[in-house]
């Protein structure tokens, strides 16, 4: 394939490995099993002969291992394509690129929707509970599937973001880079508490049958959109949606009922019933869990591995963000920054809020073509 | 009753007034007709002889007419308790206060869950839309029925608020001051979002029925549950949420599961439980709906009235109110000096988000006092 800045990676597809297994499953941080497990991924690039040119992607909570090009016959790429690609901010012209579907995750990665091979049946709710670390130890698993030992960077926002920062300090001999963007080291009350109604539309909603939904041949979309609405909410800045939307009515002229009367009203309707065609409403309960737990700087000796074995971080925060505020990258900076560990961090100027890490920023994007062209040096 | 201000009101009880009927029914600023209106209302202190120590207190959201004092056999008081009262801010010795519940309310005003006496079935979804003049006609059919022609003053907070804007500006003859707190002239499209899908969590509830649940002998709970629970993030700012509930876990050690395992978990559950005793889900999408589309100022000639007859304002704002923040009682004085009328704005500085105003917070609280000490000097 011949491929250029202007038209990007061109077709691409997603592969899938099973790399855990009867005979070697996957231990998760609580002591739970999983007798084996599928991750789905595509490879943007080609690995060197050295191996050095691998860099790893880690997805936010809804997406999937599908990060750039197009699948055959779509019209819209994948959902990093303008980071990711031929003469882009990670520049796969020079880089070897792994995007994978989360652990826990739906989009062909095992998750509490597939089959256990030790009942022929869906887990379900019976898929044991997830932590920052298992996420990682899947992607450690591809990464031995693929052959590669060591990344020159692992790259994520917000619970991507949070997957990289678990890795850097549990396995920093994997890496020799993080990027680290509008995520969060340990979540606020606010953020529990949006994900807990989120988690409550879900689960209310009779079709749910106490997570047997599967089993039942029912699904919990009406829970499920309203989550998503409610979280849509959280994504965009208050002046996002004040500038996309203002109080602009949907069609012509106001004319009020409990409907879709406004513009804003839309846009969400729309936002919540389109997820429901790509998204489990049982990996939304697993992957929102796992993130508010998340708290890795509370451990005794947490930087300690760290220390030893530093990793260059580049850490940003969007100063319009109210999900994952500049407060929380600072946190993760004191906490990097105290233990003299190499630590960059900019806060960039948006109007977009949550969202800006999915968007095409030239700030952003500047700060992380920077960070890799120095990271292509060091290989060199 | 004997009372002080340590001991309160003592014990009240609301009332209910029929104060439209068939003989002279309500049209409401849409131009449908409601045949017969009932206003539940309490009233604290004594009416002068010259009736011109009349309050009236307008309430939000979720508010009733008992505002303060206590129902016998109550342990709670009235959600404005600590602002009405002998010897308190609103002082009961010195004025008459009047509170109502809302027209569309639910706690013993006429609303859509009320029975149409053309049809003697609940109105449900054949209840005309609301607009906050409609509230105002109400609440002056209550002043009528009371025979009191003018008020010191009206006062309202977040939805009460807008009442009391609505009526200086189109009826500025009944008043002689307005205290606007923690309100708004238009929703955001972020405030409308937030709306939209609380009113769409009740609506996909299965037991929704259409709006014909009460015919139906069923109740849409889970859907008004987690349309409280999302509402109730907005009331508090996130500092509150933080020094409220932190990270603690619910009780004793965190044991992930997807029930309530962190306080604030618990704490949203306890409210959205404890809304489904006390309010009606056609009330909530009624009620927010008029909110929606409040936009008094975008109407010509919207300060015309007022400026012929002025009222004097008192506007004020919390600093981490981020449901209705600075900006949007801002906009408010601008568009009242901007006719050069008599306004005060005091911002307040408050840890508490929107709900400060229903809190004693001594600034506040200081303001309104002094105020209404102007107002007692006046009517003197």
């Amino acid at each position: 394939m011949t491929s250029s800045a202007a038209d990007g990676l061109g077709v691409v597809e997603t592969h899938t490995a099973r790399v855990f297994d009867a005979a070697n499953p996957l231990v998760l941080a609580s002591g739970a099993v999983l007798p084996q497990v599928d991750v789905a991924y595509e490879t943007y690039g080609t690995l060197n002969n050295e191996r050095s040119n691998a860099i790893y992607i880690c997805h936010a909570l809804t997406g999937d291992a599908h990060a750039a090009g197009y699948h055959v016959g779509a019209t819209r790429p994948g959902w990093w394509d303008n980071l990711i690609g031929p003469g882009r901010p990670i520049d796969t012209d020079r880089w070897f690129v792994v995007a994978s579907n989360i652990l826990g995750g739906c989009q062909g990665s095992t998750g509490p929707s597939s089959i256990d091979p030790r009942t022929d049946r869906p887990y379900e709710l019976n898929f044991p509970l997830l932590d920052m670390a298992d996420f990682v130890s899947v992607h450690r698993g591809l990464a031995r599937h693929l052959g590669i030992e060591r990344f020159a960077a692992v790259v994520g926002g917000s619970l991507g973001g949070m997957q990289v920062l678990q890795w850097a300090l549990t396995h920093p001999e994997d890496l020799d880079r993080a990027v680290i963007l509008a995520a969060s080291s340990r979540l606020t009350a606010q953020n529990i508490a949006f994900s807990a109604v989120g988690r409550q539309a879900i689960m209310r909603d009779p079709d749910f049958h106490d997570g047997r939904f599967i089993s039942q041949g029912a699904f919990p979309g009406k829970g499920l959109s309203v989550a998503r609405m409610m979280a849509h909410i959280t994504y965009l800045s208050e002046e996002a949606f004040q500038e996309k939307f203002g109080r602009s009515p949907q069609e012509g002229e106001l004319s009020p009922n409990f409907g879709v009367d406004f513009a804003v009203e839309s846009y969400l309707e729309h936002q919540g019933q389109r997820f429901l065609s790509r998204f489990d409403p049982l990996s939304y309960l697993y992957l929102t869990r796992a993130m508010d737990y998340f708290d890795p700087f509370s451990r005794d000796g947490a930087l300690d591995l760290l220390v030893a074995d530093p990793v260059r971080f580049l850490i940003m925060s969007f100063d319009t963000d109210w999900r994952f505020s500049t407060a929380h990258s600072r946190r993760i900076v004191r906490h990097l920054e105290g233990a003299r560990l190499p630590t960059s961090f900019r806060e960039i100027s948006s109007p977009w809020g949550h969202d800006s890490f999915l968007l095409e920023i030239d700030d952003y994007h500047a700060s992380v073509r920077a960070f890799m062209d120095r990271a292509a040096e060091e290989i060199a």
